[in-house]
Formats: structure tokens, C-alpha cells, sequence
């Protein structure tokens, strides 16, 4: 398979590239980082990258960017950084990604834990990752040519232990490598509408 | 208690107005009726709103509009529609009113059963219905001073049938007025987090 990865230098998308480009071509695409640079969130450098690359069989996004903070001093403002970056910007690559996938390509987008158990200062968050599982969901029933939609929603990575251990009391972290598992399973396997939760 | 009913001429809302006005200070506001115009899309409007009628007991949002159409179709711009209205809207209704509350206040937010029973061309009611839903999720745990947040997620209404039916097969309407009891439980209620599904 032709398989575009974005988000491919971080912490999740360095570990699936890994996973996946013994098997596969595997593209990798970021902000500042990879083969490619695309801002996911602007129309014309999604719309450039696929023209550049496409046609493909998968689309793999492990990008987008949130806010953190209090609830009590949050405005509006913050709260759209998410809604414009992970959400937003996942939705982008899905919506114009779906014209440049193969019969039978996959779209995989990343969640988090967090969509499902709130954390503190982590209201956009949750919000963000909630949406995004749900724009799977319905995107799944439409998708023609039997393309398919998944997300993958990890818990905190072992390798962030030290940079988010604190937000995250309590939870048990997951090494990157099995995290992978569940993108390897979205690109791989038959399943669409699917979110896969990598903690319990 | 003071109550303020935001998108109080719809449907749900005049539903909403009529339960709680017998037994409280009922303050409707809109887009274009009501005792208050308020654009929920923007600060300045929801500030100016709350300056002019705080300090408040309960917030309660039956308002918001969605993108409906083919995913095939569906660009970024379409699907921001959703996000800047019901999503950020009632986000920021939260965000903005939690500081006019009066202890133990109490904010109720409307999504919908799209967000967890798809329909096509709903693309975008999912995504922004799930988020909204998760917003109350992660809010109620920071909330001071006993303020509370919930959201309840009509199924169609009976009323709306004429209008919604064709988009909604097999799905079981519901009277407004019986939707409204799962607000008059958020509001009178003792409960914080929660989303009232009015369908099963």
C-alpha cells in the first residue's frame, strides 16, 4: 500500500511509520518535519499535498494541536485552537483525503483517553477527541467504494511519562510500539466506524 | 430562581419556557425574539447579555445550528458551520456564564441523538452533538462552588416530524414536553456531568 502518514515526527507517528514501512511506501508529511510539509489546518496545503502524492491507499494522521488550561479563565478563543487544529484539521484530511483514496483505502485519525475520562485543565481536549470519534462514526455509514474510517484513541505513551505524568494521575501508560498495534489494525484490517482504544 | 433560556422561541425552547415559568423568573433570549437578542456566536453579544441580566441560577441553551449534507460534498468550511454555532456557541455560553452563576448555579446544554445514532448527511450534528457532550463531561469536574453543567440529547420531536422524518427512519419521536422534563431535572436537580438521553 501507498500510505500517507502526517503528524510522522511525533512521539505516536514515528512509531507507526516504523510499524508500517516494512511492508508498505510509507509518506511521511508534518508541519516542520518529513517528506512533505502540509498545515492541516489550511485548505490549500492539504489540497497541494494530495495533488503532489495522491492517489493513495491510506491516510494516517496523528496530528493536530489542542488547549490546556482551567476551565475558569478558558475563552472562547482557546477553546477554538482545538476545534481549528485537531479537529478541524483531522476532518480537513478526511473531507479532501477521501477523493484521493483508492477503492478500498483507509482513513485512521488519533483520539486520546481523554475523550472518554476527563482530566483537569483538559475541557477542550475532551471536547476535541469526543468529536472526532464521532465524526468516524457517521463518516463511516457514507463513505462509498469501500473506504473506511477508524480512529485510535491512546492513553498516555510511556515515552510522555515524564512531560505528562502529572495530568495523567493515576493512568496506566502504554509504550508508542503498542500503540501502533491499533494503527497497523484500522490500515490493515476490514473494520470501519471503529474507535480503537488502546488502554482499558 | 433566575433562569435564562437561550433559543427560547424554537421548538425545545417555548417547551422549555413553559415548564419553568410557573415555579420561576424565566428570561428568554434569541437570535431574534425573545426578551434579550443575543448572538451566541460572538463574545461581545454573550457578554453584553450577561452584564445586562446577571447574577443568574441556571443557563439553559436550546440553541445552535448545524451543517446538514452529503459527506461527498462536505468541505472544511461546511463542517466548521457546526463548530462555530452549536459547538462553540454553547461553549462559550459555559465559558462566559459560569462567572454570573450564583453558587450552586446550574448550565444545560442540548445535543442530540446524533451523536450516538448517525444519519446521513449528519456528518457534522455527530461530531458537534459527541463534543458538546464531552465538553459537559470534562467542565463539570472543574466547576466551582457547586455549579453544575449537563446537556440533554432529544431524540426528534413529535412536532418536528413533518420537517425531520425523511433523515430520522424508524426513529421514535418524542413530545416536546416530554423533552422538557430532562431539562427541568438538570436545572431543579441535584446532578453534574450528566447527558439525559430523551430516547432509548
Amino acid at each position: 500500500m501507498k500510505i500517507l502518514v502526517i503528524g510522522a515526527s511525533g512521539t505516536v507517528g514515528r512509531a507507526v511509520v516504523a510499524a508500517l514501512a516494512g511492508r508498505h511506501e510509507v509518506i511521511r508529511a508534518g508541519r516542520g518535519h518529513g517528506d512533505y510539509r502540509v498545515d492541516i489546518t489550511r485548505d490549500d496545503s492539504v489540497e497541494d499535498l494530495f495533488r503532489e502524492i495522491g492517489p493513495l491507499d491510506a491516510i494516517v494522521s496523528a496530528a493536530g494541536g489542542l488547549h490546556f488550561g482551567p476551565l475558569a479563565t478558558m475563552r472562547p478563543a482557546d477553546f477554538n485552537i482545538g476545534l481549528q487544529d485537531k479537529l478541524l484539521g483531522q476532518v480537513r484530511l478526511a473531507l479532501l483525503g477521501q477523493h484521493v483514496l483508492r477503492d478500498g483505502g483507509s482513513i485512521t485519525l488519533t483520539t486520546g483517553i481523554v475523550a472518554e475520562e476527563p482530566i483537569l485543565q483538559g475541557a477542550n481536549a475532551t471536547a476535541v477527541n469526543a468529536s472526532v470519534e464521532g465524526f468516524v462514526r457517521a463518516a463511516a455509514i457514507e463513505l462509498p467504494r469501500g473506504l473506511r474510517i477508524n480512529a485510535v484513541s491512546p492513553t498516555m505513551l510511556t515515552e510522555s511519562q515524564a512531560a505528562y505524568g502529572p495530568l495523567f494521575p493515576g493512568f496506566e501508560p502504554v509504550p508508542a510500539e503498542r500503540v501502533t498495534l491499533a494503527y497497523v489494525r484500522s490500515v490493515e484490517g476490514p473494520q470501519t466506524g471503529r474507535v480503537y482504544r488502546v488502554w482499558q
